[in-house]
């Protein structure tokens, strides 16, 4: 049993994924990184915290919160459109525990050589498990994909499905089983950064948020940055099979709406440009799904069947508990 | 009492120092802060974590927990010879405080002014007090002061005094009372990033580290790091006259080589630019003082009063729980 700090992080933090834009110089092992930034880019970071008991349940296994941990911070990155390069982590741990460790640095590894990007940095400290990361990435000068550039006409776009990681979080507060719940469960603990997607559509969204509040409450920070309103299809929500399945029409969409943590992308296009969108994306695996359109009048409509009524944002706030676990 | 997530952000983080390099694009308010980076930089970053009743007391104040986690934060910029820019913060927090959370952000926000920083990201959670600040600084390229280049020969340098972080965190573990108390809890709460001091010794400093371990312990990883020994003169350590006063001559000095969190820096210099360096210090109101001299044979040997003797290096290390408080 390891009871030395640096010992502990040199054996598993030292050699975590690589950089593959090159810049980092110095790594784990003196006071600071040392980047040396790419000519003609611009740096973008994002730093995420979780904390067990709070974003992921007690005892969760090393690797599911490595899983969750990066999902959701390397999403902040395609949230702007960034080529993701560098991390570092600071953990606070209750004990050393090596096999938890393990665990959750071989996820981190796989991960890291998965997107390449590399761990520079990190800190060590004793306390209730809490993770904190900040995430690097590089776009071209004032290309990063703001919150707010959206303007009246604009199609609004979500990728992959809504819900699921509402309806993984719920099979494991009351213990269900069945047949949707690991597909769930994976959703809930496996966010997958869409990185990919996000360089694909750069060139024509105008605005773009990762959805980690819900969809409404994270369609209206686009809105407010932009000063603009929406108009959604709620029958056009991109739902899972899975998720319809165990919880039916009205619950599924409740938690696409207000659900939130997909960490799916929600982005603006200018309606002229969504045939060359369409053509960006041909053959890409992630699914894209306009799901309404931004209006000048601000605040948010829901259009079915011939009805229009407002709705209230609402999301994810840690300060109200909601979603305590 | 605010219990919304984002207005408490707003309100007390949204407006904190302004960053001296202008480089800081985009800040507070989209899943990521933007970074134009200057021409012909590096980018120096370190991440740092406090957590309440390990790195300090519990029921320290808001403005007490600010100094002591941006002192401690910057000086590993210090310690690289960088130029602070900008930093996040990762606030996890049991409760919503408003006049915690005041205190502690009016105190970040003189500290940023004062050196020039600008805090451009965070992310605020509930939980156990736990405060992650990443620190951010340019430095010219391949011009960071690392730990390897430490050379036999070179002198070996310490800023400011040594053992009075230790010192003031006793006299509040015991309640010690007296006229040396408020002096040592300054030091333990208020610990100066040696930003200027490292600027002036940058082209002449062949390594450097920042003291929070223990002067042992630190000068130890400057000795691996450059595969070289040193010879220390115990009696020339740096030590005030009030921690010599409360405790005398055997109990200072042995904090000031194994208390740690002074956040002074250690560094070498070759013997040939201590001249120089001499003169790049004139008028330079924080004391730095010759302490030893780097030696081919790896390990740490004490000379006194004609007699040598090897010692271990010892300081803090989070996993023993040496220093919970």
């Amino acid at each position: 049993m390891a009871t030395d700090e640096f010992e502990l992080i040199r054996r598993y933090f030292s050699d975590v994924g690589s950089d593959q834009s090159g810049s980092v110089r110095r790594t784990v092992g003196d006071d600071c990184a040392v980047i040396s930034p790419p000519d003609n880019r611009d740096l973008v970071v994002s730093i995420d915290t979780m904390v067990e008991g709070v974003h992921f349940p007690a005892d969760t296994s090393g690797d599911r919160v490595a899983s969750r941990l990066f999902g959701a911070a390397f999403s902040d990155l395609a949230a702007m459109g960034a080529t993701p390069a560098f991390f570092t982590l600071a953990l606070t741990l209750p004990d050393n525990d090596p096999a938890w460790l393990q665990a959750f640095s071989v996820r981190l590894a796989e991960l890291s050589r998965q997107y390449g990007v590399q761990l520079v940095g990190g800190d060590t400290t004793r306390g209730p498990l809490t993770l904190s990361i900040q995430v690097h990435g590089w776009t071209y000068p004032d290309k990063a994909l703001l919150r707010s550039g959206a303007c009246s006409g604009d199609r609004i776009f979500v990728t992959g499905t809504l819900g699921d990681s509402k309806g993984g979080l719920e099979t494991l507060l009351k213990n269900i089983h069945g047949p949707q719940v690991p597909y769930l469960q994976h959703r809930f603990y496996t966010p997958e950064p869409r990185i990919d997607t996000a360089l694909l559509i750069a060139d024509y969204a105008t605005a773009a948020i990762d959805i980690s509040d819900g969809l409404l409450a994270d369609l209206n920070h686009i809105l407010v940055a932009s000063n603009v309103g929406a108009m959604i299809s709620p029958g056009e929500l991109p739902i899972s099979a899975e998720l319809h399945q165990w919880v039916g029409e009205a619950q599924s969409r409740e938690w696409a709406l207000t659900g939130g943590e997909d960490f799916e992308l929600c982005f603006t296009v200018p309606a002229k440009l969504e045939p060359k969108l369409g053509w960006a994306l041909r053959n890409h695996s992630v699914g894209v799904t306009c799901i309404g359109q931004i209006s000048a009048k601000p605040g948010i409509l829901f259009s079915e069947g011939g009805r229009v009524w407002p709705v209230e944002p609402q999301g994810y706030n840690h300060f109200t508990n909601k979603h305590r676990v």
